[in-house]
């Protein structure tokens, strides 16, 4: 090649028009505008300069350990050994069940965490989960049918690729929903359909409301092959009771959908007239009755909510129920490309599926970790839930469970006007504004989908202590002075 | 919904006509049809069944710590202690740099490995990267261009679905490939455009068959954008030199295609005629001279090979160089929809890139560890070579680098219709035989893309100890056995 031909060249650079065209269509809120101006101004924070607060607080994603929350120390203990079995030569401060865990673990998966595991993960693992399933719900449950992965999302992502034959199918997600349905429905090129939650109903699923969303695809043309259900509600912190379930999974049997059910919340119930169902509980008792016979259902876990907040070891586990062989031999393959899901979340899942039990000085160490940690969300669920509601112009639906409030706001004319004039939705103006004014950091409805000319956010319950209390007192008086702007 | 309709009702299950038509196209031998097998053997060897051996040795994938090779120790040590910084409050087995190592770690990042971290990973260890990467190559890195990920895969799946605008655009792969490179492509739902490598010259990458391929695609009607490079290579065991890479970068921005440059086997080079050279630090020298100024690269480099062979912990880094900000923009969104690479494995890419230094006796212990892994894959590297070499209708390639041998196979035409009899392709057949024969797990040529006609296998250097002796005994024994079978 001569300099010559170099020289003269002009290289073409990727563009965003050049780029896949589904990476661009894609949107994810829960870090976008907001969440990074908040970082800027950590940044400065840092640098010494000057705002209205000295710190940013994070309410824009469920990351309790990034909030104080303290990680339980049966988890962390047996890991340590794990990652470290030379450890286990040595006098250690941690309880004997500890130490006899590690060593099981090692026993029954002797390559330790430094191999790839199978593709669906530790055998072992797998053993568990299938055990905490069949307790949890009363029917037996398959390891084979068990995959572990990277977080619920990458289960999630597998799921919504795997249904979508093409460009003319659709996903049925709620509105609002967690965007990382409608973030990955855009990368695998298929259609969102939304289908609307009932705000003044608790964020209720009406058979309805399914109907309608389905009817309104299926006349544009989408070929409509699976409805996702988020129980407990992301954003809503929404609980679904049993019969809604059914409600639900009868009617997607009937219009031969596949149901993905994200119950990464399972754990996370603060009201007590509210538990937690599994869909696979319905669906086999269902089946028990002659309904719903071979509907197809996968299911989602996390360890980074509940009460361990694990949300850094990335563990979590995708179930899939009555799936065909050759569609299960698809299932593997994808999740042989991955290799394997991390071995630390791995055996952190073990560890959340299969806590130390009974009476045993770590079972009582467990529980009292566990009720605290649950108690408080419970106590910062009810006291944001009561905070919205006290505040002129804003509602907010009760807080049963997940980790999640979704307020709604009535805004001013004049307020939507000045969003409008800097190209901002008013939600994220509003969002925007709070950021400055107060330091927390909350996304706004937009991000998460909402009915047209409504407008939410999404904030956590996972501030804890007196950055807890000073939330509950700046939110309202941020309110009243931001709205006193505009009348 | 009444019970009558709901027992009319055939439910339609998915099927392999009608879930995603891409995940059906992809295909991933490393774990396909031989490696399953194997899995089965397994089982049955463990059920007390008989066959010709004792144990399956796993050559199918480069997974070192299954095949005996320790972790170091100063990696599992500072790993313990970040999982477990309890442990530091009490008298432990450790080095003080340990210690160190970890108290610093948890300073730079106080969250711990529990909570999400930033989309591009910790910004301590991003840092280190960007001095790594700058120490190797002699030119400043930016921390703000380096992306942790889930081991190298996530990030070569990154690139790919982001440098591929529609199911017109293809990326350039070598032949043979790592079947990662053909899989991901698949899935996104662009083209695979192969090139040639030349065996004869050691699987060389040469100038002329990059035009020939790059030519035959774009008559194909193909908008080729990028080109991947695996090197050292994966899985033919060559290394480029500074002079080959300048040869592929110059040609590549006449062409304008962006470069991936898969350099995960860095550290894995075994001949004194070679040294790893990286793409960049051969971009920067030719951008020096006025040549392929601007050019886009994507680096990968993971924590699962080298001398580390950490594969479960799922750590890696990609580097871009020379993005547009709009087109990074679409990078970080990417990166933020998977929430964030697991902090294990970042932690892992942090002693990678940083390991102990000097004459402390850290260093001295981690040294002592690292040069006794590397010198004995060097051994096994070369006695493999001779091992192939030595048999007849055998012939393999200098394996100067990664963890694999690719030797070529002379099929006698009886076996070539046997094979065609079970509708198998001869080198599947063989290494099918081979796995029922001795045990002995690889992975069959056609799964990498071989030129047509030409049969290969690929097989790891990593059998140790007494399985690496008898691995070296048996292969040839078995040909001879087999190849008489055909005569």
């Amino acid at each position: 090649m001569s300099t010559l031909q170099e020289t003269n060249h002009s290289y073409k650079k990727l563009t965003v028009d050049s780029i896949s065209k589904k990476i661009v269509a894609a949107q994810y809120s829960v870090r976008g505008a907001v969440p990074l101006r908040a970082n800027e101004i950590k940044e400065d924070l840092k640098a010494g300069k000057h705002f209205p607060f000295s710190n940013v607080v994070s309410c824009n994603i469920g990351n309790p350990q990034a909030l104080q929350q303290l990680p339980l120390s049966f988890l962390r203990e047996v890991a340590a050994l794990v990652v470290c079995p030379t450890l286990l030569n040595h006098p250690l401060p941690f309880d004997d069940e500890v130490l006899a865990r590690a060593k099981a673990f090692l026993k029954a998966n002797p390559t330790g965490l430094g191999a790839y595991t199978h593709s669906q993960g530790f055998s072992s693992v797998r053993g568990e989960v299938a055990a905490f399933i069949g307790a949890r719900d009363g029917h037996p449950t398959d390891p084979a049918s068990i995959y572990l992965t990277n977080g619920a999302s990458e289960g999630v992502k597998m799921a919504l690729s795997l249904v979508c034959a093409d460009s003319e199918s659709g996903v049925m997600i709620p509105m609002p929903q967690y965007p990382l349905y409608s973030a990955s429905l855009a990368l695998t090129g298929a259609r969102a359909v939304s289908y609307a939650l009932c705000e003044e109903e608790g964020w209720s699923t009406r058979v309805e409301d399914l109907e309608a969303s389905y009817c309104a695809a299926v006349d544009a043309g989408t070929k409509v092959t699976a409805i996702a259900v988020i129980n407990p509600g992301n954003p809503t912190g929404g609980v679904l009771t049993g019969q809604a379930i059914a409600d639900i999974l009868e009617w997607a049997y009937a219009k031969n959908l596949v149901v993905l059910a994200d119950e990464v919340y399972q754990e996370n119930i603060y009201v007590d007239t509210k538990r937690f169902v599994s869909f696979k509980k319905v669906l086999r008792t269902l089946e028990s009755q002659d309904k719903c016979l071979g509907l197809q259902l996968f299911s989602f876990h996390s360890t980074s909510k509940g009460f361990l907040g694990e949300c850094g070891l990335r563990g979590g586990y995708m179930e899939i129920i009555n799936l065909d062989p050759a569609v299960i031999a698809q299932v593997y393959k994808l999740a042989s490309i991955n290799l394997c899901p991390n071995t630390l979340g791995q055996l952190a899942v073990s560890l959340m599926v299969n806590p130390p039990q009974g009476d045993s000085p770590a079972a009582k160490v467990y529980r009292t970790e566990r009720d605290s940690i649950l108690d408080s969300l419970k106590s910062r669920a009810a006291r944001s839930e009561a905070m919205f509601n006290s505040i002129e112009g804003v509602s907010c639906q009760p807080v049963e469970g997940a980790l999640y409030a979704f307020p709604k706001l009535t805004l001013p004319a004049k307020l939507i006007e000045a969003a409008e004039a800097v190209g901002q939705a008013p939600d994220l103006f509003y969002c925007m504004a709070m950021l400055d004014a107060i330091g927390v950091c909350v996304v706004p409805g937009s991000g998460f989908n909402q009915v047209e000319g409504t407008w939410h956010f999404r904030t956590t319950v996972l501030p804890s202590g007196e950055q807890f209390e000073q939330y509950l007192r700046n939110v309202p008086k941020f309110h009243r002075e931001f709205m006193a702007r505009f009348q």
